[in-house]
């Protein structure tokens, strides 16, 4: 049987906020005993980092997520928040072809934020960097109303050229790396009320985005790649518009994983629709000249005309392609 | 006579805001017609951007502002804000030794923020940057009750080693380069309401930072430099601590302008306090094995004994000595 323990004063509650321990007194809690990778030259601590760009050039990219909008607290621990906000970033880097070497993190928070939440946050932040080897290397910390997490990721091409979303030519090949559909499915469990099926809540929580898959892709010859993040239909778009050529996705060729399949079906909602509009799973999209490397699944083709993204060689009528975070 | 125009009707308001013209609308509004720097290999538009790091490293910090809390959009123009979150940004990165590169901003805003502010917002940042040659590469925007900026700054050693808060030994002399006190004296003129006098508020809507004397002190062997951004005295003592020696502010060596003289005496308080604790001026403080080089102003030297700054040898009396953004 457990020890019963008093509940903590009030006191001692406020003792565990942000207001109690302060800016300095945070950024000691949440960088002390980290371990920074070699790319690291210059760690937290000071009024810069320094981080090894080798090859002479560095990749950067900024995710802002916002407590209510990307997350909620009550729907998602700390740490998997800090996970989605450096996943986020990380995903951006993979999909120019490069690998991810640091993390910055501008955080906007109450006064009375627990330092537990913010050590979380830390937490996982950390965890998703060091799982591609890349280390958190600076930071600020300011007081507002409102929970932002503004991220900004760093990363190293190695001396390969960027994959940009602009080089798909007609006749390459579509292909995707990693999953989609299985976030937006966690969403529509969670609006609804519910907690279960664990896989697809966590997906949404957590994503897993295919990192290695970028800088591979890269060096298998793809002329363009995007990180989904705002949904296939939509992310493949921007490829489209940005390399004027149309992109043809076969249905056929996106298996529809059981489980969604279940869901969908408990909730009266086409899982094909989660798989094309859903976002924030990080999945990589790429197109190659020829057939895709091994993990890459072919899903359509580039073709001439007019910039527009078909599904089976017609306009998607399931619904908006994607998500703009304020037209509605 | 001006010609009287009707007023906008509320539909044509709403056209006006960021919830009409969308996040990609925005992107293409404050991107449209930007001229990068060669520095910039690959600009805003793609997952991220690329930016040449030459001596095979990159500096880089970030810096956040909340509105209401670092700034207020009736005290200050957009631009003079976007001026400010870049400044904040480019000054640390001086800090070091470097030269700014580029910017990356992540912005958080309510859906029904004018264009107009935002664009403003855009160009005061792309105009600070700049002004030191830099080039605003990427960013993100998204939803949020609160208007928050998150900057990232990345920057080049052009070969040279990073000057930190640590290397500060006993016989260095302390040198100051840049204003202190004046976005001090500025605020608790804003803050009684007034609007003037014209310097201290300009000083406090946009700092000037001197940005090259951060390069020009390590290239003439500043052991210790740290940008004035929490108040003199305290951001001496991030260089005290990290350095492990003690620092002896001179007071008699902080030449008082005339001006902040004045307003202190309008006010009441003593002008030398702003001067020693008002932070946002983003002066430059480094500590030199022998004298400063042209442009800096000796203002005290670094002692034996345990880390502290004193001024003219005693502890500071006059009250808090520095900003903590959650301790009051």
């Amino acid at each position: 049987m457990p020890i019963s323990l008093p509940p903590p004063s009030e006191e001692a509650e406020a003792e565990n906020t942000l207001a109690a321990i302060g800016e300095f007194g945070l950024i000691d809690r949440v960088t002390a005993g980290r371990v920074q990778p070699a790319t690291t030259l210059l760690g937290p601590g000071d009024d810069a980092a320094v981080v090894a760009a080798s090859d002479g050039r560095v990749v950067a990219c900024t995710d802002v997520l916002v407590a209510g909008v990307h997350f909620r607290l009550d729907w998602s621990a700390p740490d998997q928040i800090g996970r989605k906000a450096a996943a986020a970033n990380l995903a951006d880097i993979a999909a120019m072809g490069a690998v991810p070497t640091a993390l910055l993190v501008g955080l906007a928070c109450p006064a009375d934020t627990p330092v537990e939440t913010l050590a979380g946050l830390a937490d996982g932040l950390w965890a998703e960097a060091g799982s591609v080897g890349a280390g958190v290397v600076g930071g600020d910390v300011a007081s507002s109303p409102t929970l932002v997490l503004s991220v900004t990721a760093l990363g190293s091409l190695d001396g390969r050229e960027a994959v940009t979303r602009a080089g798909a030519r007609p006749g390459d090949v579509v292909a995707l790396a990693g999953r989609v559909g299985w976030a937006a499915a966690g969403w529509a469990v969670l609006a609804r009320g519910f907690r279960s099926p664990v896989a697809v809540v966590a997906a949404h929580r957590v994503p897993e985005p295919p990192y290695a898959a970028g800088p591979q892709a890269a060096k298998a010859g793809a002329t363009a790649m995007i990180d989904v993040s705002d949904g296939l239909l939509a992310d493949l778009g921007h490829v489209s518009r940005a390399s004027g050529a149309r992109i043809d996705v076969r249905s056929g060729a996106l298996e529809i994983p059981a489980r969604l399949r279940d869901i969908g079906r408990a909730l009266g909602v086409d899982p094909l629709h989660w798989l094309l509009t859903g976002g924030e799973d990080h999945a990589l999209a790429a197109t190659f000249p020829g057939s895709p490397p091994e993990g890459w699944t072919e899903i359509g083709v580039v073709t001439d005309g007019e910039p527009a993204v078909l599904v089976d060689g017609r306009p998607y009528a399931g619904g908006p392609a994607g998500w703009d975070h304020f037209v509605r």
